[in-house]
């Protein structure tokens, strides 16, 4: 089959035949891959900025953002069949640790994370577990939904640990509305009543903001501490969901809650540097994020498939995968750039 | 009638004549005192640390974890009456705001902090409200339970958020076994059955941490956080809570954490550093605490009325306030000092 | 002033000239009256059901639904200023048991109930406390949302108890969709992504459901249960928010939720019966309900100023109070019977 | 091997000789059986009150509280090896359903229960699944906790989902001191600093009870309500734990509640009859309980190596099983009886 594989760090990957992945074991499961989501995080994975973190060895598949069908099964596979349609959950997980028992599948001590420390979905076939398939509507096209299972399940998952924060009353800022920002956008409208500041640098974000539903929006700058502080009465927000925390939003995102907030950390790259007295003085909350549970991508999925989550994705062919990642690194793509096999 | 009297910061405060306080509003309480702590933001007061933060005029009294008896009572008070033994909730809150509906005392946008910006506990009588009086069995002595109106609320206050993440099997590393913490440690061990890790630079606070029922120990310093590693299976624990928070213990607090985990800011002083990457890659959290609500006061009376939460104290006569906070700052206070009118 | 007064259970209430209430404690407020809803529970006390649990002496005057403007405040108010307008929290309370001080009001060990065991808001005045009033935009027509201060507060209160079980996915059955029902719904719709299925014996009640967007309908009778078991996969509903709990639908409510489920009673009269085995087979709850909280019934103002939750009302002037009651035991009245002074 | 097979309803199962189990899919584990709780349910299966709930055909193999050492892995199993000593949960789930992943192996809908519905552990081998084993220290005693298997985590299951509701100052009512409730009042005393209040019928139940730190004792009759009201001025308790629930115990646990009290349904039986004004008017609420998850009963094994729940045994060889069941029969067992073989 064709694959996506990248031969050395800060070079571009190459569309090359590999072998079709088998199944092996009983609770493999190998899907012909739909689509396959173009991220930010493979533009850094080429840069070798994972290398070390994920001891990945080269060559290897690209992709972690994965939709299809599914084409061969395990022996113990029970959830699903071929011919399903299938996202899914960015990693598979051991199913027997005290993390996986109780439901929080992204502390699994024993996960892997294809795309990234094994072969990924920019391929046509994909090796996979069972613990990894959410079904999904026949109808559905994967290459619709596969920005979901990464994006969509990282931004998901930081607005439902905050739902019990934003009952009617509150505000809720949301700073970056790029990929992750506008998916976070419309789960806080179908989740919440609560009203929805968005903050960006970009005035097209904030346009897009204001078209999905955000109640404000403000430019990113030195004075946006000082107008969400406005918007609050002067005491900042309930919550602040921080899809960028680098480059100064970090500090700023924090600054922004009010006495007994929380500061939502989803986004990397920048460290927040908060004297002990500023938590303390005013009981803040600083929270960290990543991916997301099994059932809350199947969540999600319910909110896509009803409608109220969507997506704005751009498709390339496999074999052109490194225009995919020209036009993202480049700035080009607006939504989400898909690969489709 | 005395009082211990702030003529100036830098200086002694002066123990001298004041008119005795009255009733004026309908929710007022005039206390007697029978105990009022000496504590080290006594001494950061006079060294004109709160001055900025707190606004208040000098002179004025000090003393700010109170207890004693109802000497006199506003038209409107109903939950107390003249003679009753009571503690004093460190801040008289308005009753009215979002915050006291919801029960969040130390959020409430119209409180006082008695000690801090009007005047304290460190005099025959007190003004208080009727909303900081926690009424106690007759037979308690005030002094015995004075000091848990501040250092005793604010240790509970971060135990009790913490017990839903300490189920049977986890570790809780507590940091700092003085005057907050040493209560810390008899909460936890009333309230879970964690395992109970204590880090201190003094092997005295290790000896009396040992003594309260901490099941390890470990002395504060370089290898401190590879030790609780050590002892964790080499992921950290589950929960960790910083009475110090200065002078490194807050990086290593939060380094202790396991993927997960929660790091829990009770001192202050020092500046938490954190790569965001660090925040979100294991999902760790940063969680402020200060004092803590009514109910938990009185919750934790029940506590020390029941013998689980006991008190280490060194009465001094209210005329010797002087040599109490020499003593205190010169670190020859083992417990707590109490000044007794 | 003129009220509404029973003079004996049985018997209509009269209008009768009063005299006008004062403030005498601190935190006593007066409110021109602006609007007292009508409500079946007017019939019930007039028939005697409360006369016992309430023990009030007759004469005296109805009306539990109140909202207005400030008129006179006592000395020590400081939330709200003569003229502001206001809907008042059905039950004032004490502020100083621990029910009061946990937020709790509606279990607060000393309130009372304005239109049940003291005079009420039929009348061109009413004597409230501080802690029963919240503060409105200027704007707000006290006739258009007196009918919230306790349908609709009460509503609310199931719904928000209800949210963490309501991810996207679930189902919520809700039984009667009159007087607090309707309100239900939509403040379902506001805080949940749920699929709401509407239960009633009024095909013009399932119709107000439609338009208010539930999006499935059912019939009460016989084969209701199965119904519901037909639209959910044979297992029931996550939640059931029972608003009649009588004549027989407080066993089909039970009956209605799949395994780990929730029956929420907020409706009375008929008398549940279950075996526990059925209970514990497969670990079902039933969840009493009772009014909300003052903060609740602030959240749901927040909801009817930005048109998330609307009401259909009918006014009559408080001289005819006796047609309005009149009405609404003939069912004649469609929505809520608003009286204005 | 030998094992006890029931042949017939309302007849002694016959110890007889059987095929050893094998292992045949990818995740079973067959399991050395070191001992095998009797108890009161496995009475109730010989008089056939499980046969149409459960549909199992004759003859099969008693048994479902069983701890031992594991002696044969399938091949994809990686959370215990031969030779590791284990507890066994006591429904093997399947690990892929919604209610699996989220932690709740009490409502996997594909879970089996061996000694119920499939071949269970009073016998020399016993076949399960990977997911049913909790990995114990290799020095315990399979005899020593195998009642832990499911008396034991269906009372820490009940008390761990209380321990937020029992702050200190509540009080906790435990209905039934026997096999279960013996467990229970000691995960009490272990998780929090609740009053626990003992209602049994019997003299020598209550005195077990007081020696495991009960702090009253109440002998159950018609008083028994009002006595319990007498102990928690008049008001009830906040949290009723029911391991009767039948023959009367039903009604007066509920009456015993407190206003926002929970009512805590373990044991069954009996037929929970109640005023939906009752659950309203005072908002309480009905809980059922049923096993427990995978991580409690690892929580539980934690609790029990520490010493903190010990269990009262007494061991009778597989061959003597009939002598066991007998004894417990006629009420001959203190404690809970075990089969070792």
């Amino acid at each position: 089959m064709k694959a996506v594989r990248l031969h050395a760090y800060h070079q571009m990957p190459v569309v090359e035949e590999v072998p079709d992945p088998v199944v092996s074991g009983p609770l493999d499961v190998v899907i012909k891959v739909g689509g396959a989501g173009v991220c930010r995080t493979d533009l850094h994975v080429m840069e070798g900025q994972w290398a070390a973190a994920m001891g990945v060895g080269l060559p290897y598949t690209l992709g972690h953002e994965n939709a299809g069908w599914v084409h061969e099964v395990g022996s113990a596979v029970t959830n699903v069949a071929v011919g399903d349609t299938v996202i899914l959950h960015p990693t598979p997980t051991c199913g027997l640790c005290r993390a996986c028992r109780a439901g929080q599948d992204m502390h699994c001590s024993q996960s892997t994370f294809p795309g990234l420390n094994t072969d990924g979905g920019m391929a046509e076939y994909l090796l996979t577990s069972a613990r990894a398939c959410v079904k999904l509507d026949a109808t559905t096209r994967p290459e619709d939904v596969a920005a979901l299972a990464d994006a969509g399940i990282t931004a998901y998952h930081a607005v439902r640990k905050a739902v019990p924060l934003l009952y009617p009353g509150t505000t809720c800022v949301l700073i970056g509305a790029g990929g992750l920002g506008h998916i976070g956008i419309q789960c806080l409208l179908a989740l919440t009543s609560t009203r929805v500041v968005v903050v960006d640098a970009n005035p097209d974000a904030l346009k897009l903001a204001e078209q999905l539903g955000a109640h404000e929006t403000v430019l990113a700058g030195e004075s946006s501490v000082d107008t969400v502080k406005d918007l609050t009465d002067g005491e900042g927000a309930e919550v602040v969901l921080d899809f960028v925390a680098e480059q100064g939003a970090e500090q700023a995102g924090f600054a922004m809650t009010r006495p007994g907030g929380s500061y939502f950390v989803i986004g990397y790259g920048g460290t927040l540097t908060v004297p002990t007295l500023d938590i303390i003085s005013t009981e803040r909350n600083i929270v960290g994020n990543i991916v997301g549970t099994y059932n809350e991508l199947a969540e999600l999925m319910v909110l896509a498939q009803s409608g109220k989550v969507t997506l704005h994705t751009r498709t390339y062919p496999l074999a052109q995968a490194q225009d995919a990642l020209r036009d993202l690194d480049a700035g080009l793509v607006r939504g989400r750039a898909i690969l489709v096999p």
